[in-house]
């Protein structure tokens, strides 16, 4: 694949077997509620989908799983089940896309047929997925094939796909085509499907499976083509297809196109194989053409709101369009009952499980570019505070304890118990994101109330879960994971401490704005009614004191510092760990250090899979000075391996907001190039996309544009909007839109100077470059920032 | 059921089904390499064993497999392959011991049939295992039937069943025998069978299968009658059988016998059919109680070498018994190729695997009953040796590193990684265990050998797992989990670093004593070639300096001591530790502390499953005086749950040692009394034998007799005989053979006088009570210890 001036598409150029899988994950389409893998429609011809095998991710019997060509992958996010050794996980559920093509028999496959003139584009602007190539039939003719797909972004549970084949060469061929549904699908090599009904008397052929977790999922097809050709139906027991033939003459072209649908009772209130019917009648109705134009616009409108320009920098300008592509297609904009899992919905890596990832990397895209679509997003928490009780209640405590690996229904899946129990920041990571869409969304008065539901409830988790030293006179958390996975047990890890610190701080915070509220007679026409305060005390049994404690309890929780260095400190504990020598033991950084160095050694290293005190940094960049980030990332960056997708994009923000602008460049380059690497030359070791991509860091790559190199405050960070720009040298401009306080603006920085254009209708209070400011209604403003001394 | 002052049967009185897999466990036989679960013969009418179901050990998704009525378990130790998410695992094979019993198409079933005068009895002496009950069939006869059967000890592949079925009621009963052999099972819910053959045509019928790793099982079995009976064969695709039909009048009785063999090609050189074809029909031949004549005589001999008798106890002589029966059955007596399983290969919990229990807790009874069976024992860890370099590859370390769970190839296959890669005491106590054999078969030269290639090995592990620090010149061993699971992740845990500094000191010791011994021509004629120091330096390219390394590392290995209190610590950080209260989190003591507590809590708290230090001063009493033993034991022991069957007996050495008689005598109490819960009342939480026996604690029990109320002190601990007697007050006699140093002696303890008779050839000197003495072969020799003050 070459990098081409088109910032909008990614290109495949040619076939290779070996990096299929890579490709499916990468240009994995979808609109929300229904995603699929970039599978080929014809499928590979020795690639079975439905082996059994078994796979314990996170353990010591991990991934003995055979080695696919391809992972056929079609998700309904939020539709899981229960799998034997993995738990609960999203399930892969029958694939709606098949379009087998034969040519006199020959079964057309790109692995073993002789094709030339390939190429596939991923259109990013509109999810529209096109490939085309010149297949030399064994019978002699010469066909043009090219495929187009993409799932509506207006009718969301709806696939369209054209296949024109158009002869070029040879004698006439004679064609035949069959358009699938096939359950014949394993997830992480295990069958979710208790039951299997087919149609395919009338069009459209139907499947409708049943999961092992009791959830009724349907598809429907139909297959039309551009001439005249008799259509049969083959059933087989998990499995039914249209299939049709015609002989194509030298010159001529021949059109198939497939209108799929599925929805689940998940998702439909009625009959989801009726409803499936109906999408896939209506789309075929429609057709594939105003389908695709229909679904374009939408696309278009999300761009309008999301876009980031840069200019002087077309593959990072493509790089970022890719992550940002991948958050716009899996948000499901108007469902809490499901967030972005950490694949994206484009693969079974982690299981579709739900981490911390949605809170502090995805989330804060939303809240400044669509606010109600990150408040959906936050909301997912809310819809999944049972879960969490039981989370806290299985392991003895009060309140409630989020995932670290959440299934939909919150509760912890997470077959790793070095995470399960001791990565606990993610309750307090919750408490954060929930704050920051408040922040976002502050006339949702209902969400106020719901999310100081979970404040208590979480606080009175943290309250049980700290330890009391009477010598010192403060709260320490023990044997505690932080998000750096390579020092798994510490004491006081500075992260999880202030996190959890700010998330009890928060709890008598959010209840002394929620009776503010009560007696506010605005508040009360806006919906929430007086004495709201009263019948969430009743409710939570909320005692005298309670919130008393939460403060104490944040106040004396400890905070490791070493003052004479001026150092925050991941942990009490972690520079009596051993050092470890990387040139010695990690000679080839094109690999990560957890391949080459045991885990068990690393966890007695003084090394980091990222930076804890960092991300703090990153999150709370108002509570340290210039000199405590410079000396933390100065002592921490050295020991870190960025083996984490999440390392290097916080380590950017960091770096832009502390001058290290080349740092941050190479950090960021190398954090939006991550998932790409199959698509930039030869496979790197560090890149793992085969089974998803890796949501979290698509999301942090738009935060270490916008928070780190336009230099933007979060709404956690700044009451007022606040940008400090720091471009790379190379970056002749940036541009976004930004929802600030609920006013679009669209902002442009341009070498020194910023422009801000005001397309909402309240005045701002604005801190940009250093000098305060008001932004007008309808009005543009450019600040050019002083002259500042290089740090 | 009752005790009976027979205290060599174990009794069941009633059927209970609740009850039944511990029974089968409480009741397993064999003889080495051939066990069997008690299962019934006629089985269970609705119990299915070929029931697919997964299992992960110690993971976040353990056992949710089906609830079983039974586990029908055969075994061939040594026999393992791999299962999908367990590894490597012993593999439950099929069924021999199968004789269903059919009145006029009635199947007998225990659980749903009319049955009184239930009573079923091991006879420890024997192996020999009997049922009887009276069965009220539904078409009115009633028939008193009883069952016999064993494993010969002689013959250790063959099993002999014989079943009497006497009218006692009612109309002639029509009676139908079926006995099979059945591939119909599963080993932790999976099917281990790659291939089935079956044979019918001719006597005796044979089912042979191979396992997912490759040998080759077979079984063959014959039935015979007292009277004329048509024997016809029922063939299916995984299980035949021979059935055969009777009337039986009033008064009359009917004996059915059945003889089965099982072997496989990990045991035979030839086909394994063909030789259990012949064992089977030779057995026939022989008949039943020719056969058990012969078995009862090696179970004879093995008693008068192992049997502990202890007078004015017959509660806690029976349940010694049954541990010393355990051990007696489990030990495979000529085969290096494998251990003693954690389950006593009574059933599938643990996989068969081996732990660090076979050296530090099963091994000495061995040795100072049979030394020469200890030694084979011991040897598994020389035959596994290239495991153990594996493990220490695949982590990235030189030498080698035993598993925490062994497979019979040495690999690690501990699903758990907090107990694979951190719990590495277990290296250091194969070389304990080893040099334990080493010192009761001190003329076995190639054994010496073994061993200080193992030392070797293990020590080069060691000095690239210890860190050095150099502020204090000392090395330390970081993030180790102790043989107690509570504190996983310790700094410098006292145990392991005891052990491991003795195992490097070992390292340069063995390799001297090679030197000298390779210099003595004595040496060299009992076949331990000159040189061999040479060859071995070769073979392990031992550098220079290397053994001087071993030494100055375990010089310098860090042992946690506070002065002050004069407490050897359980680790540097555990006191660190948050304390838990007992009382409040832990009210009913008959459930596991892990129980009540989560895991995540008890690892942050001060709170021991088993205490270290206590472990460790049991090994090494020389090392440390009374008054450090005696605060360690009350600093630790409020803090032990003793949730680990290893804990209890090991305290009670050390109880018993510092003079806390009646403590010591309380904890060997509920120690040897663990499994047998099920048979002394109401069921109890803490005992779970339903999936195996508790081995180690098996042979901890002799040890706490033996070391503990005799006083006696290891090789490890004494170069002459040393026994320091502390009889509970309720025992008027404790008497037992022992072996020291070669020669054989029974020793008597009766109130305060010891009586020695030496039984061997060679004078020895012997410390008694204190007092030195020489005994001489052939001769008893009377001690009675002076008054001592009570400590």
């Amino acid at each position: 694949m070459t990098t081409t001036p088109d910032t909008w598409s990614l290109v495949e150029t040619a076939f290779d077997v070996r990096n299929n899988r890579h490709y499916e994950s990468l240009l994995a389409i979808g609109s929300g509620p229904l995603q699929q893998r970039a599978a080929l429609e014809e499928g590979l011809r020795d690639d079975p989908q439905d082996v059994d095998y078994l796979r314990v991710i996170g353990d010591i019997t991990a991934d003995e799983s055979p080695r696919f060509k391809s992972r056929v992958g079609t998700y309904l996010p939020g539709v899981s089940g229960p799998h034997p050794t993995c738990r609960d996980q999203m399930i892969n559920l029958p694939a709606i896309h098949g379009l087998i093509i034969f040519a006199a028999g020959e079964r057309l496959d790109l692995e073993h047929g002789r094709i030339s003139n390939y190429i596939r584009r991923l259109d990013l602007r509109t999810g529209r997925l096109t490939r085309s190539f010149v297949w030399q039939t064994q019978a002699g003719a010469a066909v043009r094939v090219c495929f187009e797909r993409f799932i509506s972004a207006q009718r969301r549970h709806v696939m369209a796909l054209r296949c024109s084949v158009e002869h070029v060469d040879g004698p006439p061929a004679e064609l035949r085509f069959i358009g699938a549904l096939d359950a014949e699908v394993r997830t992480n090599g295990f069958d979710h499907f208790t039951s299997i009904d087919i149609t395919g008397e009338h069009e459209p052929i139907t499947l409708a499976v049943r999961t092992n977790s009791g959830i009724d999922v349907a598809a429907a097809a139909l297959v039309t083509c551009d001439r005249s050709v008799l259509w049969n139906v083959d059933l087989e027991a998990r499995w039914v297809g249209l299939s049709g033939t015609c002989i194509l003459d030298p010159g001529q072209t021949v059109r198939v196109s497939k209108f799929a649908a599925m929805t689940s009772s998940h998702h439909v209130a009625g009959s989801p194989l009726d409803a499936a019917r109906n999408l896939a009648w209506e789309a075929a109705t429609t057709g594939f053409d105003r389908l695709a134009a229909e679904s374009d616009a939408v696309w278009r409108e999300r761009w309008d709101k999301t876009d980031v320009v840069i200019e002087g920098d077309p593959a990072g300008q493509l790089a970022l369009r890719v992550s940002l592509y991948h958050m716009l297609r899996a948000v499901v904009e108007d469902d809490p009952r499901c967030a972005i899992d950490a694949e994206a919905a484009a693969g079974e890596a982690y299981c579709g499980r739900y981490f911390w990832d949605t809170e502090i990397f995805m989330l804060p895209l939303f809240l400044y570019t669509r606010p109600e679509v990150g408040l959906t997003l936050a909301r997912f928490r809310v819809a999944t505070l049972d879960g969490a009780r039981r989370n806290a209640e299985r392991s003895g405590y009060p309140g409630a304890r989020y995932a670290w690996e959440s299934s939909p229904s919150g509760d912890e899946n997470c077959p790793n118990r070095h995470c399960a129990d001791h990565e606990v920041h993610v309750t307090a990571d919750v408490a954060y994101g929930l704050w920051h869409a408040h922040l976002a969304n502050p006339d949702d008065l209902r969400f106020l109330q719901d999310v100081t539901e979970v404040l208590i409830e979480t606080a009175r988790y943290w309250c049980r879960r700290v330890s009391y030293t009477s010598t010192r006179d403060q709260y320490e958390l023990l044997m505690v994971m932080g998000p750096d996975e390579y020092t798994p047990f510490s004491r006081n890890n500075a992260y999880t401490n202030r996190l959890v610190a700010f998330a009890l701080s928060l709890a008598s915070f959010a209840w002394q704005k929620l009776e503010r509220l009560d007696a506010d007679a605005v508040a009360v026409a806006s919906g929430l009614r007086a004495g709201r305060c009263a019948e969430l005390g009743d409710k939570l049994q909320l005692a005298d004191g309670e919130l008393a404690r939460f403060a104490d309890v944040a106040g004396k929780l400890r905070l490791p510092y070493d003052e004479s260095r001026r150092l925050v400190l991941q942990s009490d504990d972690f520079f009596d760990q051993e050092p470890l020598d990387f040139e010695r033991c990690w000679p080839d950084r094109a690999r990560r250090l957890e391949a080459c160095v045991a885990q068990e050694r690393l966890y007695r290293s003084r090394v980091l899979k990222q930076a804890d005190v960092v991300q703090l940094m990153a999150l709370f960049p108002h509570e340290f000075d210039a000199e405590q980030m410079r000396v933390a990332y100065e002592t921490y960056e050295p020991l870190t391996s960025h083996d984490s997708s999440l390392s290097r994009p916080m380590h950017a923000v960091v770096a832009a907001r502390i001058g290290k602008h080349d740092e941050a460049l190479r950090l960021w380059r190398q954090s939006v190039g991550l998932d790409l690497a199959v698509a930039s030359g030869p496979r790197s070791g560090r890149s793992d996309v085969a089974d998803g991509i890796h949501a979290a860091c698509a999301g942090a790559n738009w935060q270490a544009a916008i928070l780190g190199f336009a230099g933007l405050r979060t709404r956690m960070q700044s009451e007022i909007l606040h940008l400090d720009p720091h471009l790379p040298a190379s970056w002749t401009a940036l541009r976004f839109p930004l929802v600030w306080d609920g006013q679009p603006l669209f902002i442009s920085i341009e070498g020194s100077r910023v422009t801000i254009e005001h397309r909402g209708r309240k005045p701002l209070d604005a801190h940009i470059c250093g000098q305060r400011c008001t932004l007008k209604p309808s009005q543009s403003c450019s600040v050019r920032p002083p002259c500042r001394p290089k740090l």
